[in-house]
């Protein structure tokens, strides 16, 4: 099917790799109650749960950077930015679905005690990395969009601490070989507009490599 | 001095709580060569070297929250976004510095390995965060500032991991209990523009808690 090639394009097919989308201890009632209410439309309403490593290294494997960009290969632990912290239910929880022909992601995010700012509150900057992480992956999927190009955000409410937030991304447009997206973050209910954001990215081919 | 009252208005006078801005082992030669630079200006040069805690809630003890806003007290490990990663050098490493009459600000960032976005390079959302966090700093220590209203930014180059980005912050004007804000980030030599961006925070003034 073509969300079966579209996930194999963004992780390999077969694969140990840990997937960190996956509920956890940590993960409050609203987080498991609106993953499975994603999970379900997975099987009949055409969307994909996407899997999240450790790593984009993990994600874009066999294939080839544009600009001669090497991937340094040393010991480094690499770690994609949101997925930093490692302990259960402490950084970022999230997962993603992506809906391909609708071409709409939804984020489900449940902030920890390692990503506060104003106390007891997520901090603007891990909810602006999550709306660029998740727009990202959208972009990639969508339309091959690589690279952020610019992302504004306003912010209207603060994210308590282990509650959920629910990003709602589209793609508005791509022209010109860029991608327009939008976001908007709320609460469950969506009586609370948390940010509302927009995205560009810049489309980029990337090509297999060669197996020599 | 006014230096003093300033950073007393943001942290305790006398403290016994880490300093996270201060010279390690994992700091590169760059960083630490502009950290030396600027910690000159602060003895000649009205710079204040900002001291910077594992939460926010040690910058602002003894403050109010405005809102209503109560700082729950359980026992969890709270800790500021930018400072949720402990291992020296694998995430944020960064220093602000702030001159209180210019409204100015220059944090000086190097990218760990767990701050990855493509291979090799920071996320784009590890940046996006650093530079709300400087923003924040700086408003409150300019002008009261507290909640980012909006952030956008433009990005034009990647920031290889382990190598230096500096960011410069300029306080544009303040208006209608507003703080308009610029940064631009760029290689030690400015010859790479990593990003600019622009954030607005809104203004309101922490009250002292009464002894009560």
């Amino acid at each position: 099917s073509s969300a079966d090639s579209l996930v194999s394009r963004f992780c390999p097919e077969k694969t140990d790799l840990k997937d960190y989308a996956l509920p956890n201890a940590s993960w409050c009632p609203d987080m498991l109650n609106l993953y499975q209410e994603f999970l379900e439309k997975t099987k009949t309403d055409g969307w994909v749960k996407l899997p999240s490593f450790k790593s984009n290294r993990d994600h874009i494997q066999g294939l080839k950077l544009p600009f001669g960009l090497a991937v340094a290969s040393d010991k480094s632990d690499w770690r994609i930015f949101t997925r930093c912290i490692q302990e259960e239910g402490q950084g970022y929880e999230y997962v993603i679905f992506f809906h391909p022909s609708k071409k709409k992601s939804i984020c489900l995010f449940q902030p920890g005690p390692y990503l506060e700012g104003p106390p007891g509150f997520a901090h603007g900057g891990s909810l602006a990395a999550l709306m660029d992480e998740t727009f990202s992956k959208t972009a990639y999927l969508a339309g091959e969009g690589l690279f952020t190009v610019s992302l504004n955000i306003r912010f209207k409410n603060l994210i308590p601490v282990g509650s959920v937030a629910i990003l709602n991304v589209d793609v508005e447009k791509i022209e010109d070989q860029k991608l327009y997206m939008s976001c908007i973050a709320q609460s469950r209910d969506q009586q609370t507009v948390y940010a509302k954001s927009s995205g560009v990215f810049l489309q980029l081919q990337l090509e297999e490599e060669s197996s020599q």
